[in-house]
This record gives structure tokens, C-alpha cells and sequence, in this order.
């Protein structure tokens, strides 16, 4: 297991450490294991409170802050965070109108934020969650019933985190998440497996050749195992399955080719091109293109493409200012 | 080989496309393989060209725009760009105050940037080159004469390019660009090697349970190979090195953990940790952190530790906007 990690045991809580080092505008809070605003909570602001298993960073704690996210909880590697972890950030935050509990859809997750969202309820705090299921590649997975969460889990935490910034109600919010949740898909192709610490071994095996389309952001199975081929064919085969679901033509989309953490950005930039290409003969407009390693697997190689169907309001939304470790630009 | 490519041949020119295609504030000229700055040339501001071998993105295409390069030449993988494609890029952004050209200490690179720099000043054009060799690891190396230029290449382009965005003239941009390379180091750890597409075959061997201390960025040889250790102790190792070197006990610090392209980041944060941890026990402050792959040896798995001894005119150069697609801010 080739990894620049410590101990298995010690990767969430020496993460956070570093984290919390890097970044003074994040209050770290290593024995809750919450990350949050420093300028929290803002009192009259909605506050979003976003999580699920580490192992995908910048994906919760990096896209805590202004315009974003007001706090994340990170669990441990490819794992839920726990009720009280979500209850504590969700105390840290709430400044008296309410908060909105972003949540990737993977049964340990939903569970968990309900819990948390009804132990806040007792507390007197009105929380509304959203689910985010935006990966067309399987129904049902090994921790999901129905689709996973993915790649589009930035687009509601960038857009509906401007919405709050602006002052907007929770109703407001949560069904700006909401909708950014129905116009979103995603379709993710993996090159490799990953190994989480505590396993010690990979989380699936892939022939010298091989690749998995449709794989999800924990090394679960996808779709299907093919032999390697081209970027322009990945990239083909990944957006036929979302326009399949729905489709593209005639759309203006914020469009994400995503590393899967062990890619490095010139493939990425590779795929980029191939989606470009494959957008405009397929008359679509990839009018708010994002490359990078977003939402990541650990070291996984591979891509994750997700697009979400804009509308003026929620290009404007996107382009508000953002200022987070993993997302930030101005106006 | 797992790549997201179509074709070796085809690599860096895909990618360029993929570039050009998701951040139209970009000239791509696909021919001369250039990357510029759209508003460019800029008349009586000092431009700023660098450029190198592809395989180390976002570097150097990534810091293309306001506040950091004026424009960029990509070579092939880990092959230096030719003198005519150096010479079109700095005849495209040159606005009549000279050029810098930011060179990374590589026998091939240095030779065709200064013979570029001849064909320029045949044209007229003043330039005035700066060498970075920051890395501290081995003397010479299997493309270099002298020290490797590696991670600090960031910073020269960083801290040059927001004194040239205020207007300075040509000397003083040169000799803050030479300051901060004076005053940075380097030293990196391979937990694997890489492939060049066109090699088909990784650039050296590893044990399953070996790691490469003082490795450059392009997979040529380190200082020793050593037995797999925890991440505090790889930190260590590198700080220790870069510390014999040039004292950094006193010094507010620029410091760069970089990741090496196929290590996620949850692991460069994990290493950030201990950087803080290994700077506080020394007498050291981490002024200014930056977490994150920005010089990257294509999907090579480790890290690049590199500092910078700054100063208050440093710090506020290093502070200053900017907005390309590798590093962004604003004020």
C-alpha cells in the first residue's frame, strides 16, 4: 500500500490537522470532527451543512466558506459521519433560519442526517435535507438504494450556497438544491481501483487493460468492465449514458470533468477536449466548463463527467463569488 | 498503461485543445503550441514567458493570465519547447517593456530559451532570462547541470508576475524573480514512478514497499531509495535536507506541498500536518500555506515539500490577485 498517510488509523484525524493548518479561515474542531466557517454562525443566514466518508477531497471540508458550504463533517474513510457529528455542526452553524443538510444519497448517509436533523428538531432548529442523486450508471449499488450521489454534489453546495449568501430563505434554498439535484447527471469511468488505509488492499481488481464504466466514488462496482480504450471513447460512452437520461441537445451546462484523485489534470484536459467535442456535435453548449479533482476517490485513476442543466438563475448563481480551499473565485 | 489519452502522439496536443476549450481568458495557438494571455500583448508592461515540458500541469499553462505569465510553451512530455515556439510566444506577448523569460534548470530548456532569447533581441526585443534551480536534492542530474528547477518555479511566477502586473520595469521584475529562487527550496519523494505516454513503460522501478527520496519531476533518479515510512518521517526527511541547505529557523515561509500528480489530496493534507508540526518544532512560520498539485510529474505518486524565506515586499507580491486557471484570488 503505497501511501503518504501515517497510520490507517490516524488518515481522517492527521488530514484535518492539516487542514485546519493550511487554511485559517476553517475552524477545525478535531475531537467533534467538524469543519467550519470561522465567521460562524451568521445570524439570520440559512446555513448549509454538507458530509459523508473522507477519502474524496476536497469534497465536504474543502468547499467550507463564503458562498459555499458553512460547515462539513467528514467521517471516516469511505464512511458516514456520525448523528452527533452532524448534530454538532449543525448547532456550530444555525444563525436562526434554519439549515439545509446536503446529503449524498448512500443508505449510511441518509440515515444518519435524518437522525442528526431530528435531534436538531428537539433542539428547536428547523433543518431541510436535500438528496443528491445525480449518477446515471446504476440503480442500485452496494450502499445506495437508488442512484448514488456524486459529482453534482458541488453544483448544489456551489449554487445553493450562493442562494443562502444572498440571504434567501431556507424554502428558497432547499429548492434551488433541489433543482440543481433534478437538472444534474454523471457518469464516472474508472482506470484503477483504490485501497482504502484501513483495508489494506484494493477495494476491486482491474485487468492490465481493463477499465470500469460507471463506476461510483468508493470502488463500488459500475456498469460495466470493458477493455482500455481511447479518452474520445470513454468520454462517449459516458455522456451517451447520461443523454440517455436525459437529454443534452439544446442545453446551456455547467459541465465537470472530474479526477478521480490519482489522474493527473493533462489527462483530465484530454477528456475536457473530448467532452467539448462531443457537446458540440451533439448540439449542447458547455457554457461553464470546471476540470479537476473535485470530487475524488482516493487515488483512483479515472474521470467522473457531470453536467447540470443551467438556467439564467442558476448560471448567475454559479458565478457568485466563492471563497473556499478547493473553490474560490471573485467577481 | 492507464491513461486517459487517445494516442501518445496525440497527447499534449489534446490536452491544449481540452485547455483552450475550457478557459476561453486563453489564446491556444494549437500550431506554435502557444498559451497566452488573451489581452495580450500589453503595451509597456514587462511580459512574462516560461514554459518547459509538458506533464507538470497546471505548470505551466495553468498560470497563464493576470498577475502571473503572459504566456506559456508547452514541449512535448518532459521535452523542452524549440527556440521558434518560445519565439512566437514571446513576440506575441511582448508590449515594448521587454521580457522575462522564467526557465527551470534543465540543460535543454536552458539552451533553447536562450537561444530564443538571441532571436528575439535580432527582432529588438530585450530579455532577460532567470534560471530556477531550487531543488536541492542532487547536484547534477540526468538533464541538468547544476540543481533541478521544481516547485519554486510557482513562486518566481507568482511573486515576478504581480510586480510586472504593477507596472515595473524589466530589472526590477528580474530581480525579484531572482530573489525568490535565491531564497527557495525543494526536495521531493517519489511513492511511485510514471510513465511517459510515448515510452509506454515507467521511467524506474520501485519496490512494493520502497520510496525514492530527493526524486525531480520527471522520474529521473533521487538521492536514495529507502524503505516505505510514515508521512511525518518522509516530511522530515525533506525538511532536514532543505534545512542543511539554507537555515529556516526565523523565517516566515512561503511553503508549497505539492502534490506529485497521483497522490490524492488527503495525503498532501495528511503531509501539510506534519510540515506545520516539523516548521513549529524548528523556530519556522508557515506565513503563507498552498496545498495541492501544481507541479506534477504526470501520475508519479508523492510529494514535493518547497519554502520560500520570505519578506514583507515578498509576502505582499505573493498576496497580490490573480486569476488563471491553476491559482486564483482576489483581494
Amino acid at each position: 500500500m503505497r501511501k503518504l498517510i501515517n497510520a490507517p488509523a490516524d488518515v481522517v484525524a492527521d488530514a484535518l490537522r492539516g487542514l485546519a493548518a493550511a487554511h485559517p479561515a476553517l475552524r477545525v474542531d478535531p475531537d467533534e470532527r467538524t469543519v467550519v466557517r470561522a465567521d460562524a454562525p451568521r445570524p439570520g443566514k440559512v446555513a448549509l451543512v454538507s458530509g459523508g466518508g473522507s477519502g474524496h477531497e476536497p469534497l465536504h471540508g474543502g468547499f467550507v466558506g463564503p458562498g459555499m458550504l458553512d460547515a462539513a463533517v467528514p467521517g471516516e474513510v469511505f464512511t458516514s459521519p456520525v448523528p452527533d457529528q452532524i448534530l454538532a455542526a449543525t448547532m456550530a452553524v444555525q444563525g436562526g433560519a434554519g439549515v439545509l443538510h446536503i446529503v449524498k444519497n448512500y443508505t449510511g448517509d441518509v440515515l444518519n442526517f435524518r437522525m442528526a436533523a431530528e435531534l436538531a428538531e428537539d433542539e428547536g432548529i428547523e433543518v431541510v435535507p436535500v438528496i443528491v442523486n445525480d449518477d446515471v450508471a446504476v440503480e442500485d449499488s452496494t450502499f445506495t438504494a437508488g442512484r448514488r450521489g456524486t459529482g453534482a454534489t458541488l453544483f448544489v453546495e456551489k449554487i445553493a450556497g450562493a442562494l443562502a449568501e444572498e440571504g434567501a430563505g431556507l424554502a428558497a434554498v432547499a429548492a434551488v438544491a433541489r433543482e440543481v439535484n433534478e437538472r444534474s447527471r454523471s457518469f464516472g469511468v474508472a482506470l484503477s481501483p483504490c485501497t482504502v488505509p484501513a483495508a489494506g488492499r484494493p477495494t476491486f481488481e482491474l485487468g492490465e487493460d481493463e477499465i470500469e464504466l460507471g463506476i461510483g466514488i468508493h470502488g463500488e462496482p459500475g456498469r460495466e468492465r470493458v477493455p482500455a480504450m481511447p479518452a474520445a471513447e470513454v468520454v462517449d460512452a459516458a455522456l451517451t449514458a447520461i443523454d440517455a437520461d436525459m437529454p443534452l441537445a439544446g442545453s446551456e451546462l455547467l459541465v465537470l470533468v472530474n479526477g478521480m484523485g490519482g489522474t493527473p489534470l493533462i489527462e483530465q484536459y484530454i477528456a475536457y477536449a473530448a467532452v467539448s467535442d462531443w457537446l458540440t456535435a451533439h448540439g449542447a453548449t458547455a457554457a461553464r466548463p470546471l476540470v479537476g479533482p473535485y470530487v475524488t476517490s482516493l487515488e483512483m485513476a479515472g474521470c467522473m463527467i457531470s453536467v447540470c442543466r443551467l438556467t439564467p438563475e442558476l448560471t448567475r448563481l454559479w458565478d457568485a463569488p466563492v471563497e473556499t480551499p478547493g473553490l474560490r473565485w471573485g467577481r
